[in-house]
């Protein structure tokens, strides 16, 4: 029998999983008696899936299909409903097989002031956007660069198939001449407003995030303003949006998540699906950073905030991801 | 410790393993011996090396290395030379370090009509590229598109980096609307000599195999023509070659593989460099297969070609890994 390889939480993760966890058959016998009876006990769901790291929740769904002969997904479909259903699925998923269904989402809904596909190509480490490509082809039975192409047109096309195609480098080292003359690059084609240029397009799809990092702060010393901020001066052009959002979620992957989930929060009506989904995807890789970002920008507890815009099992849900129950 | 994974060889593989094999640790002392004393032991070398899957190799690699405090490709570069010493150190390295070596070759000395970088994007399976391009990440300290993008310029660099980037659907599903309409396009864009237009680079280069053949095949029975003899309009192009390699490699990879031996070994002077390439790239994968349509079209057989073009150890190592000598 394989034995499964259980990776480390991250230091930056915030849910909990108990000192002791009961093997995947007890999370199994557990999870189908909160299926049974009159009613589902969505406490019980809670106590167990949203406790468990991606590789227990692998095992759990193993199992489950092993002794139950049903996806374990599909009875949580037939169970609950609404934001708790969409947390508790997208929770549930691997998180390779969970990124390729929202890249797959956001194509099938595509309009070009979605940032979905951006957020995932970019704040993913280069392994695991990879890892999403996989799933994508075991999911869809096509290449995710083929459903871009397919789903998005003109300068758009041009920007994201590089985008989610490209195997950027993770490593540190930089070169600073690079920098320089990237960020000369970088400069001209904003300044001439030739924003789909193919050598700025190349420059922000292609190279590594220290790369990009470092180039930005050339930029800023050698032209005395951010990228980000030059960047803003076409206000309404969804494009100009879309390369901002790839250079902060590239750059600065926390600070952007945190504003994603700072405009779900304060808007009008809470945006659940954007909280939803940053919660379930970061709840494992960062969503500490992300937690304290949110504190030092708008002084309330990030907890707080989710108490005070959802409701129900769902907000219970959240908060058990952001590790404020009981384990 | 890990246990190492040995993959079963593939039948259209020609190298031959003996049924027992001995422990890394005794391969290590042989090579040792080999490179010992007065002069060096080729035979010996050829005897172990030639015939060791890849995981076996890797675990030789790891095992001398830790013995002997140097690097097994360090002392084999100290012992042998010319091409006998290429044919040694190509096979010696794992594929995907291979790869990225011989991508990273032919981009510092590029040339349009190099074809070695289509030859290793086209003809590996997606995954195979992936590692290559993981590869490149640890050798080079950047990414493969990186250096395409450095090295390459104008319609060849639109062509090459998509070329590399893309993670190709690897399945055998295919559509045959889609087949229709990339058809259509093609025939477009070669009729009007548009052949850096992007739909056509986009279908070529991202498409997954059994796709692009079910598009070739619609081609011919909708136009009469394949689309690699209308790529032949324009003879003395090279962006068009490029384009038919391409073409030919993802769709036949063992037709084109053997073309490649055949113009190595029916040139006025052999060209070992590529010879030696495809010899130690395929031997195990599809050498076989790629024999045997050698000698279909050539009418002699690969091991008595390539014995009348090489000599000494060079030769000694090459029909070693075509499986004759004696294992």
């Amino acid at each position: 029998m394989a034995t499964i390889k259980v990776p480390a939480i991250s230091s930056m993760a915030t849910i909990k999983v108990p000192a002791t966890v009961p093997s995947p058959a007890e999370d199994c016998d557990q999870l189908r008696k909160a299926f049974q009876g009159w009613g589902t006990n969505e406490r019980l769901i809670i106590s167990i899936l949203a406790h468990r790291t991606a590789a227990q929740r692998r095992a759990i769904r193993a199992t489950y299909a092993e002794a139950y002969g049903e996806e374990l997904l599909k009875s949580l479909e037939d169970e609950i409903s609404g934001d708790f259903e969409r947390a508790v699925l997208l929770w549930t998923l691997d998180p390779a097989d969970r990124d390729a269904q929202l890249a797959n989402e956001a194509l099938r809904g595509w309009d070009r002031s979605n940032r979905v596909l951006i957020e995932i190509a970019c704040t993913r480490h280069s392994s695991e956007l990879f890892d999403a490509k996989r799933a994508y082809h075991l999911r869809y039975k096509r290449s995710l660069e083929e459903d871009v192409a397919k789903y998005t047109t003109g300068d758009f096309r041009k920007l994201l198939i590089p985008l989610v195609s490209s195997y950027r480098y993770e490593g540190i080292e930089v070169s600073r001449k690079l920098a320089k003359s990237d960020a000369k690059m970088l400069y001209e084609k904003i300044t001439e407003k030739a924003y789909s240029h193919e050598e700025l397009i190349w420059i922000i799809t292609t190279r590594s995030k220290a790369q990009l990092i470092a180039t930005i702060n050339h930029y800023k010393n050698e032209y005395g303003k951010s990228v980000i901020k030059d960047l803003k001066n076409d206000r309404k052009n969804e494009f100009v949006a879309a390369l901002r959002a790839i250079v902060r979620c590239t750059c600065y992957p926390q600070k952007y998540l945190e504003k994603i989930i700072r405009l779900a929060i304060k808007g009008q009506t809470t945006d659940a699906n954007s909280l939803t989904r940053v919660v379930t995807t970061r709840a494992e890789v960062d969503l500490k950073v992300i937690e304290a970002t949110y504190y030092k920008k708008n002084n309330v507890p990030l907890e707080q905030a989710i108490k005070g815009e959802t409701s129900g099992d769902h907000k219970k849900m959240l908060i058990a991801l952001l590790g404020y129950d009981d384990a």
